[in-house]
């Protein structure tokens, strides 16, 4: 009698509902959409790659009947994390040089090393564990800039990740590609390679204006435009790139770059640390992203950014931890996010200068807007992509709980990160990588450790 | 016949050898020790509440029987880390007002917050909370000044841990004095209730410079001095203190404490942010230890330590997360090593200024000469006191580890620690605490998250 009433109840309340592939519910789904709803007791429900519909628990559970579900009664449900700048495969030299000058750390460590072991195979092996990293910590978007960009493609769509990649155009020999010509040509055909495809956005990566002819930049952003590419490039990262532009030129990066029409189209600026007010004005005019890196530009004494000026101008502002080895030593979007507002509260003296709220919305929405893709990723709406996150609520260090944007960004860690789906597709539950091979990707972790090593003595 | 065999193997093996309580070992052992060895497969024995032996695993297994075992072959085993400056029950008002100026933060919440809450019981659960994340993430000793701090020390010395405890003295009236001259009762019967306690040691804390009168300050020291006692004060943290100090005393807060005297006994300076040449050659003189808090001094926009100098000069330096109701929201020393060195060298734009492992002594051995216990505690040493920790590193993020004091500074975190030893106890195993109940913990903070809220009504 019993069983027959508990099919009848379930009968009836899948009566008229629509079957979606995955319902993922939670203590407060965080939108960040245009009004920025918080949604207590709150649910996402997802059909392929997108999402069809977020509210109440009450009202999903009544209008759709789930194929598979995450139920986190005491997460926060929060768009997946967007990284503006990064160069993944490094993560296999981390912590090889820290607290070195940068020609020093340049010189006889980075440069050594990368041109001793930097093959496609050591690419792969550096994205995955780049990847099991980011996708851990609730990253579930990330831009590259780095060599045999096409095999880092292949890697991060088989682990379920979605990324903007470029390869890198640069002026002198590196480990892809001897001439930046080759390097134009590797970067069409990869153009070519991942067209349309769903998770990889290929891009153009010329390194920077300081270590690329005026002829090879025009060349990048005419590629770019071709195949409608975002361009990804390092920008007024240093003060001797600062100065040296004015000395040669004339005239600042920003103003340079601009002259020679690299911001003619989608184009994300890496670092934007030494910014005049003419070259605010200018990135925001030219809907240039700012691609802001505090982890890296406080470790190599690089500078601050002036980010309240760029938040306010409107420019485009995502986070990025750029690469591991020396510049940081992890890919941690919740780091990048504590440090975006805590520097910017004691260098400009005004503990208001970027609250919490501000910083979160760097690394979702905003990160979105840098990459062109506000459309499709950074909030939880209906029709975007899903790729979202659940983070738990179950240390000591997130309770109790006053201010939802607080407790993200000032409180809670990667490490709480429980749950991740990119685009409809769970890739991580319950703190588990389901697309990738941790014991495996360990194992090439040390097997890379002392192979550099070696290549160093 | 084959169990005679293991049985004859095993009396051997133990033959001569002699019995422990503990033996804990790992893949390295930081011993943080006046050598700073770091040993390779190393081992821990431990007796009773101090440390026997350290040294290779198969000697220390050779010459040591041990009752019970932590055995971590993929761990770093270090000193516990010891935390100069905090105030534990603000747990309770974690992220209450963040992003705000001094002004508003203090007479909009934290001062009727605190009038209206702070009880002996909000006290003690706020203390058991502080203690479970303090404990979880590596943390050892503390320090602290509040209110009610016999309640602090008698919930802290029921979870195990360490402290160094002071009841605040402050020129008004507060939850649990409404004179200094009651504030400084109350302290006596303090330092009397925990004489010789092997877990708190009971301190004397007039809050500062400012908000005592001389006469307070002047027999702050006195008792201390009259019971052996540390003295903890905040100095020199807000510029709006040092102008005040060279405006009404024609000296900086440093020399008119000097002055009144109250550095001629041990004494911890929190902040120590607003310091001239003199004021760091007084507090060298003085051997003065300097609580430095990053995360605080950045959050409430008060400005950056003189970190080189302070060094130079040889001043003892210890890291403190400060209070987690706006300055700061966590009690992470994982995250104030990482900040001590970062923000050093952006600040000074040279990223040689505070190296990793420099961030690290000061959260071991530099905060046990703040505290003057660099006899007792800060190293794995034969003869100290038993406070020690394994950091798991299976995660992506500890992948590959060129460099240990990288590693503990930039890439693991507070979540990384599986094991906690205190005073020659296991009181945390696994990443779970075993003195401390997390359920009824929670529930008591969102308890008092309900009646905070309705308090600020």
């Amino acid at each position: 009698m019993r069983r027959i009433w508990i099919s009848f109840v379930w009968a009836w309340s899948a009566f008229g509902a629509e079957t979606v592939d995955l319902i993922v519910s939670g203590r407060q789904v965080v939108t960040m959409d245009a009004g920025e709803r918080i949604i207590a007791n709150g649910a996402v429900a997802v059909k392929g790659e997108r999402i069809v519909a977020v509210g109440p628990r009450a009202e999903i559970d009544k209008a759709y009947k789930a194929k598979q579900r995450i139920d986190r009664p005491d997460a926060l449900i929060t768009p997946g994390l967007v990284n503006t700048h990064t160069h993944a495969p490094m993560s296999l030299l981390r912590g090889i040089a820290d607290d070195l000058r940068l020609q020093e750390w340049l010189e006889k460590y980075i440069f050594p090393a990368e041109a001793r072991n930097v093959t496609p195979e050591f690419v792969r092996a550096g994205t995955q564990l780049a990847v099991l990293e980011m996708l851990l910590g609730g990253t579930t978007t990330y831009t590259d800039m780095y060599y045999f960009e096409e095999v880092i493609g292949e890697a991060t769509a088989a682990a379920g990740m979605r990324a903007v990649l470029g390869q890198t155009v640069i002026g002198f020999p590196v480990p892809d590609a001897k001439t930046p010509q080759l390097a134009l040509a590797r970067n069409e055909a990869f153009l070519k390679q991942f067209a349309g495809h769903r998770l990889v956005t290929a891009a153009v990566a010329p390194h920077a204006l300081y270590t690329n002819s005026d002829e090879t930049l025009r060349a990048t952003r005419a590629l770019a435009n071709k195949y409608g590419a975002p361009l990804l490039i390092h920008v007024a990262e240093t003060k001797r790139e600062f100065d040296e532009s004015k000395q040669k030129r004339g005239m600042t990066p920003v103003q340079a770059l601009a002259k020679l029409g690299v911001f003619d189209g989608r184009t994300v600026a890496a670092h934007g640390v030494w910014l005049d007010d003419e070259d605010v004005a200018t990135l925001a005019r030219k809907q240039v992203g700012v691609a802001h890196c505090p982890t890296s530009n406080m470790k190599l004494s690089s500078g601050v950014a002036p980010l309240p000026k760029l938040l306010k101008a409107g420019v485009p502002l995502g986070l990025g931890p750029d690469g591991p080895a020396g510049s940081n030593n992890e890919f941690n979007l919740f780091e990048e996010m504590d440090l975006a507002a805590k520097l910017q509260k004691v260098i400009t003296m005004d503990p208001e200068a970027v609250p919490a709220k501000t910083a979160f919305r760097m690394a979702t929405m905003g990160g979105a807007r840098v990459l062109g893709m506000e459309k499709e990723i950074g909030s939880i709406e209906t029709g975007k992509r899903a790729d979202l996150i659940a983070i738990r609520m179950d240390g000591p260090h997130a309770w109790p709980m006053f201010n939802v944007y607080s407790q993200l960004v000032y409180a809670l860690k990667a490490s709480d990160v429980n749950d991740v789906v990119v685009n409809g597709r769970v890739v991580v539950r319950d703190r588990r990588a389901l697309t990738l091979d941790k014991t495996k990707i360990q194992a090439e972790a040390e097997r890379y450790l002392g192979r550099v090593r070696k290549s160093l003595e």
